[in-house]
C-alpha cells in the first residue's frame, strides 16, 4: 500500500472521530436530514474540500458536492456516499464513502483526467426524519418527488420548512439534478454491514446487487380500557395483537432463505402502565434479493395481521407503503472495480447488499458500482461499528487504481449504461 | 330523589365538562402530577368551595382541600378522590368524587353537625408524572417516603422541583397528614370503571375491597443491529423477545381467575424502521384480590421473561417493582353506606374494586369505604368514559343520607377503626 494512502487512511479516521461528534444527542451519533448537527458537517465538508483543492457547493436537496475539476472533458464521475445517521448510529455507515472519495480526490490532485470528479455527501439516506429515505440521491437523479415536501416530521415541521430553515430552496430541487449523459459512472464506497468479508479474511468486495425492500407502517386498533377493571377475556388489546404480528415477522424471517424482516419501531396509545393499548403502530421492514419472494412474504404478514385482528376482534391497517425493487450493478464499472482490487493484490470477491444505499436509486439512472470494505464483528447501525484503518489504505489504493484505469479506458471509449 | 340533589348533579355533570377543558394536550385529557392544567383545576376547585362556603387550603403535596366546619367536635369526615388523569382520559375518573363530595357539603350546609367535613382533591393517584401512585394520599396519611422527591420525570425535572415550581414546600410534606386521632372516616365516591352495576341494573354499589395491585418496569436487552444485513438465524432482537413476553402476560390472566395482566407501555431502542431493536423497556400491570394470587403469577412472569430472554441469547432484568397489598373497607363505615343506598330505596349491592383508588392508602390508617356509580359502557380511562346524570343525583342524596346517619350515631359513640 502506498504511503500517502496510509497517511490518508489515518485522516479518514480522525475525519470520521470528529464527524461523530456532530449530533443530535448528547451521548449518542443520531443526525438526521438538515439538523443542525448536519450543518456543522457540511461546515467541516466544505473546509475540507477547499483544502484538498476542490470547488464545494451545497445543492437545495442539501448534498454537499466538491468538484476536482478535469481540463479535458465535461463529464463526470461520481464518488461518494451519505452523511446523515440512524439514532444511535456507528460513526462509519455512510460518512466513511464520503470521505473515502475526498481522499482518492487528494491522491489525484495533479493526474491529467479526461472527466471531473465530484465527491458527494448526500443529505439524505437513512429515511429518519421524515420516514422517506434516498431524499439526496433523488435529488441527485432527478426522481425528487414534490409531493414529498409536504410530509411532516414528529415535530410538525414539513420538508419544505426544514429545506428553508437550512437556507435552501425546496423550488430550487430539480436543478440540483444531473443528466444521464454528463455522468460516466457513480462508485459508492461503504462499510459491508455484514459478516461476508471478515469471514472470507478479505479488506474489499464488490457489489454486485442490492436488496429490494418494502417499508411500511402498519397499525392494530384495539379498545383502550382500564388494566385492573376490563376483564381478559373481554378486551381487545392493541399490544397484544402487535405482539402476536412481530412473532410472525421473525417467523417467516426464519423460514424463507435470504428473507430479512424486522419490526424496529413501536408506539403504543395511550401508552399508561395500567391502561390497556388501544393503538399500536409499528414499521415492518421486509427485505430480498428476488423481488418476488419479497413481494410473496409482505402479502402473507399482510394477510396475517389481518388475521390477527379478526381473532382479536380489532383491526389491521396499513398506513404507507414505501417499496424499492432489488437494483443490479453496472457489470462495466463492476468489472473495473474487480480488477482494481486484483491489481493492489486482493483477490476479488463478489457480494450481494442485504443494506439498501444511494446506489439503488442512482443505479436506475447512471451506471453504478458499490465497493464494500469489512466490518469488523459486524454491527452496525450501532456505536460498536468498526473498520480497520489498514483497509481504508487498502480501500484508497484501489479507488484510484480505479480512477486511472477508467481514465485510459475513457481516453479510448466513454463508458456507458448497461 | 331531592329536588336539590338534581340540581346539584347537573353543576356536578357541568363542572366535569369544565374541569376536562384542563388538559395537558390541546385534544384529549391528560392532567399529571403539578402541571400547569392541575394549577387550573385548582383554581376552579378553590372558587367553588369558596361559594359552597369551605374554607379552602392546598397542602404542601398539592391537595385541595375544603371544611365545611363543625360547631360541635373536632374529628373529621374526608370525603373526596383524585383530580389528576392518565394520558387521554375521560372526564369523570377522580374528579367526579371530589365534585360529589362538594355537592353533599352544599346540601348539608346549615346542618348542625358534630364534625368537620373535608372535602379532598388529591392532587396525584394514577402515578402518571413519576411512575409512582398515591403521592396526594400518602401525604394525606403521613407514609409519603421523602426519597420519593428525588425521582425525575420524562423531561428531567425531579418531584422536589416540580413541587417547588407548583409554589408548594416539599419539606413541610409531614404537616399535611392528619392524625388517626381526628379521623372519623374517609369515603370515597368514583365511577365503577367495569360492567357489573351495568349488569345489574343498579345505580350505586359499595365496595367491599380492592385488588392488590404490582406495577413493574422490566427491560429486555439484545443487540441492535441493521435491519438488512443481519441474518435472521444470528439475531438477537429485543422486541422480538419482549412481544413473546406480552403474549405470556396475556395468556397468564386469561388462564387464571381474577387475574388481570397487562403490559400497557413499551419503548423500543434505537426505534428506527431499519434497526433491530437492542433494547425494549416495558411496564407490567398484576392485580388480584388474593395477594398470594398475584405473587404467584407475578413469579411465573419473572421466570418466562428470563426463559425468554435466555432462549433468544439476551437478557432480562427488572428495573422497578411497586406493589400495593389488597385492601379491606372498613365494615363499619361500609354498612352505614350500605344502609344510606337501601334507605333511598335502592337495592344495596357489594362488590370489589379491581382498579386501585387512593382508598388503598387510607385504608391502612383510616376507616374507609367506597361508593362506586353505575359505569355505563364501562370503558375507562379513555374519552368514552360516562356517567349518568340521574344515577348522580342518586349519589348526592345517599350521600348525604350517609353523612347524617354518620352524625346521629356520631352523637352516641365515635365510629372505631377495625
Amino acid at each position: 500500500m502506498s504511503a500517502l494512502a496510509d497517511n490518508l487512511a489515518n485522516q479518514v479516521m480522525t475525519r470520521c472521530d470528529e464527524l461523530a461528534t456532530c449530533s443530535e444527542d448528547a451521548d449518542r451519533i443520531t443526525r438526521r436530514y438538515l439538523t443542525p448537527p448536519m450543518k456543522a458537517v457540511h461546515d467541516r465538508m466544505k473546509a475540507w474540500m477547499t483544502e484538498a483543492g476542490l470547488a464545494s457547493r451545497v445543492d437545495n436537496a442539501g448534498n454537499v458536492i466538491g468538484r476536482r475539476p478535469s481540463a479535458g472533458g465535461q463529464q463526470v464521475l461520481l464518488l461518494g456516499s451519505h452523511l446523515d445517521s440512524v439514532p444511535g448510529a456507528g460513526r462509519y455507515d455512510g460518512v466513511l464513502g464520503v470521505l473515502l472519495g475526498l481522499a482518492v480526490a487528494e491522491v489525484v490532485r495533479d493526474d491529467d483526467l479526461p472527466f471531473h470528479i465530484d465527491i458527494v455527501g448526500f443529505s439524505e439516506e437513512e429515511g429518519e426524519r421524515f420516514s422517506l429515505p434516498y431524499l439526496g440521491s433523488s435529488a441527485l437523479t432527478g426522481t425528487f418527488d414534490p409531493d414529498w415536501l409536504e410530509r411532516v416530521d414528529k415535530s410538525g415541521s414539513s420538508m419544505r420548512e426544514a429545506i428553508a430553515q437550512f437556507q435552501l430552496d425546496a423550488d430550487l430541487i430539480p436543478e440540483a439534478s444531473y443528466s444521464p449523459d454528463d455522468v460516466i459512472a457513480y462508485v459508492e464506497p461503504h462499510l459491508e454491514q455484514g459478516p461476508m468479508l471478515e469471514q472470507a479474511d478479505l479488506p474489499l468486495g464488490v457489489v454486485t446487487g442490492i436488496a429490494g425492500q418494502s417499508r411500511l407502517q402498519i397499525e392494530f386498533n384495539g379498545i383502550a380500557g382500564h388494566a385492573g377493571t376490563t376483564p381478559m377475556l373481554g378486551r381487545c388489546d392493541a399490544l397484544v395483537m402487535a405482539s402476536e404480528f412481530v412473532g410472525e415477522v421473525s417467523a417467516i424471517g426464519r423460514q424463507t432463505a435470504g428473507l430479512r424482516a424486522t419490526v424496529g419501531r413501536i408506539a403504543v396509545e395511550p401508552s399508561a402502565p395500567n391502561v390497556i393499548p388501544g393503538r399500536v403502530e409499528l414499521s415492518l421492514d421486509v427485505r430480498h434479493m428476488e423481488d418476488l419472494v419479497r413481494e410473496r412474504a409482505l402479502n402473507d404478514l399482510l394477510a396475517t395481521g389481518k388475521r390477527i385482528a379478526d381473532a382479536a376482534k380489532g383491526s389491521f391497517s396499513l398506513l404507507d407503503l414505501n417499496a424499492q425493487s432489488a437494483a443490479v450493478m453496472n457489470q462495466h464499472v463492476s468489472d473495473l472495480l474487480t480488477q482494481s482490487v486484483g491489481a493492489c493484490g486482493y483477490e476479488p470477491m463478489e457480494l450481494f447488499s442485504g443494506a439498501g444505499h444511494d446506489a439503488v436509486i442512482i443505479s436506475k439512472r447512471f451506471p453504478t458500482a458499490m465497493l464494500f470494505l469489512r466490518h469488523p464483528g459486524g454491527v452496525s447501525h450501532h456505536p460498536d461499528e468498526r473498520v480497520d484503518r489498514e483497509d481504508v489504505a487498502v480501500a484508497i489504493d484501489v479507488l484510484c487504481q480505479f480512477v486511472r484505469k477508467l481514465a485510459e479506458q475513457y481516453e479510448h471509449k466513454p463508458v456507458s449504461s448497461n
